[in-house]
């Protein structure tokens, strides 16, 4: 089977015009645009250009703002609040993370909040801008409700994300991008294609019971992380992301589906800098020690190498960036439809030079 | 046999009054009882007066600086750092929860780290104080290596717990309290004292290798919680906590046994006020028709009643400040043995009311 290959440059170039094709002004669509292409870089391909196709129909079903305001409103010396209009979450995002960096920069702590967005990709593209920065960063945000509470039989909460990032000196950032479920909902969808069953801790029935059969589960509800661990923070995301921003939480969230409604999904940013504590120098002294100690200590038996979270990621972004993004066939013929749809040549975003 | 029940005031008195025997100030031990006792009301047993033998074995070997003085240093308008000055940790987190009380209450937002202080108590003491006075409040910790990093096979990390309290209006606050291993070290001990195997996802051998016995899995190490989330999450607590505040981290910790030197742990509190983001009895009403939402959403088969977190602590404490304290034989015979040995009438504490 012919393996299909996009650079870097090339997945942006195609994210940003087929956006283009359906009213989003370039440099809204550049932004998008970084945030889907990182995740595929990271290997991440649940949160890359596999997202385009849905952001596509919200936009033509008008349930998404072209053109948001965003506007601001500082809520003391330290804190700001946004309002995200409606907007593609990607770019609302970054002006809260922009806002987490300034203040942070200057006060040494930000806590910035954001309503009435959309989806806004991977959490993590927003801790890492704030960690190239020389900051810790952290972005939450509400999701669409897949997850029971412990001891529930609906979907009253989202797989919540929590994102952190460590700027790690010499070596490679410390990444967390956690759901709050046990699994991701994709899981269940792969389990059920190939025919497999699923651990029991996945996902219970829409009665509440626990199961090993996929399709109960896609019809039930996902299982928080560890049960009243992994609730506890979804709860904890749901109420400082959406609640307290004034987004929407729990299952009130409109337009999760392919309707014309936004999803007043919320979010929440804190930056600080390290340096307020010791300085710059030594932080990274100690900091590279940490990861390098964390690295030599002993593995377990048919362990090569112990990571640091969001290191192999990183390693992957450092390859894809040399060799290209692979993209499955199935995603391939995905987007091959939506660049038809939109009256652009697939075949030319995708080199013959990685082939 | 007989029942061991103790009124709050009585074991507040009983703690303060061995504390002072062994030579702390009654009124930083009115604190460490205050703590202790709180955890005991809200039924977390292993962190109230069952810690106190071992705060007494430290007190005496002279690994604990009985009169620290706090030194406080301003990081920015919302930020703080005070070293503990290698005394209980209560006195200090306390210091540093007010300071952060302080901070939010002018400016929004507050974040206070604490350096080189011994163990706390439990960690939602804190951030429940904070909720007292209408915040939202957080405390981390980093806390002796027990669990291996995520592929190892030696005890790196803490069980670094985690928690936060959101206050409730007229509902019960929302309390989190969890560490981020899967089980508490305690809960292999029970197993191993009652003869019982324990689930593959607890514990590791010293070899790394996943056991049921839980023998093997106290001479090796906790597994994290969920795996890989766990470990970025005790990688997270150990990095906010412990390096960026100056205090000990991973295994380089001292002091963890009976010895005579101090833990040189850390802490982290955030502190915000959600009235910053909306009126207060927006807030209010928010939440508590979230909690509202939460409590009347479907249950699972065999489910009476879905309850947020802490909620069911907060009814023991409710019933505990009736009733009393149960104390069980074992740890009555521990506590009987500590007011022996400095000279104290055990039973005098303990009330014939509650018989």
């Amino acid at each position: 089977m012919e393996k299909h290959i996009i650079s870097q440059e090339n997945e942006q170039g195609l994210i940003t015009d087929i956006l283009e094709k359906v009213g989003l002004g370039r440099s809204q669509g550049q932004i998008v645009a970084d945030v889907l292409t990182k995740a595929d870089l990271r290997g991440i391909g649940s949160h890359g250009i596999a997202r385009l196709s849905w952001y596509v129909k919200k936009i033509k079903l008008g349930a998404v703002n072209l053109n948001p305001s965003l506007e601001l409103k500082r809520l003391g010396p330290t804190m700001a609040l946004i309002d995200g209009d409606n907007g593609l979450g990607h770019l609302a995002a970054l002006k809260a993370t922009e806002e987490a960096i300034a203040l942070a920069k200057e006060y040494g702590l930000a806590c910035v909040g954001l309503r009435n967005m959309n989806h806004f990709g991977i959490a993590s593209y927003y801790p890492m801008k704030m960690a190239d920065q020389g900051l810790i960063g952290l972005a939450i945000t509400n999701t669409l409700p897949l997850m029971a509470p412990f001891g529930g039989a609906e979907r009253k909460l989202g797989s919540n994300p929590i994102a952190v990032a460590i700027p790690g000196g010499k070596k490679t950032d410390i990444v967390i991008d956690m759901s709050t479920s046990n699994v991701a909902y994709g899981k269940l969808e792969v389990a059920l294609r190939n025919g497999q069953s699923i651990p029991d801790t996945w996902a219970i029935t829409a009665e509440g019971q626990r199961t090993t059969d996929p399709k109960e589960g896609l019809a039930g509800s996902l299982l928080p992380l560890g049960g009243p661990k992994g609730y506890g923070l979804a709860l904890l995301v749901d109420i400082m992301a959406g609640l307290l921003t004034g987004a929407s939480y729990l299952d009130r969230m409109p337009g999760l589906g392919q309707d014309e409604k936004g999803q007043e999904l919320g979010s929440l940013y804190l930056a600080l800098d390290p340096s307020r504590f010791m300085a710059r120098e030594d932080f990274n002294r100690l900091i590279e020690d940490y990861i390098a100690d964390i690295k030599a200590s002993k593995k377990a038996q048919g362990v090569d190498q112990i990571f640091l979270p969001g290191e192999r990621s990183s390693a992957k972004e450092e390859k894809s960036k040399k060799e290209g993004i692979v993209i499955s066939p199935g995603l391939y013929k995905e987007v091959k439809e939506l660049a038809d749809q939109v009256g652009l040549d697939l075949e030319k975003y995708f080199s013959t030079n990685f082939k």
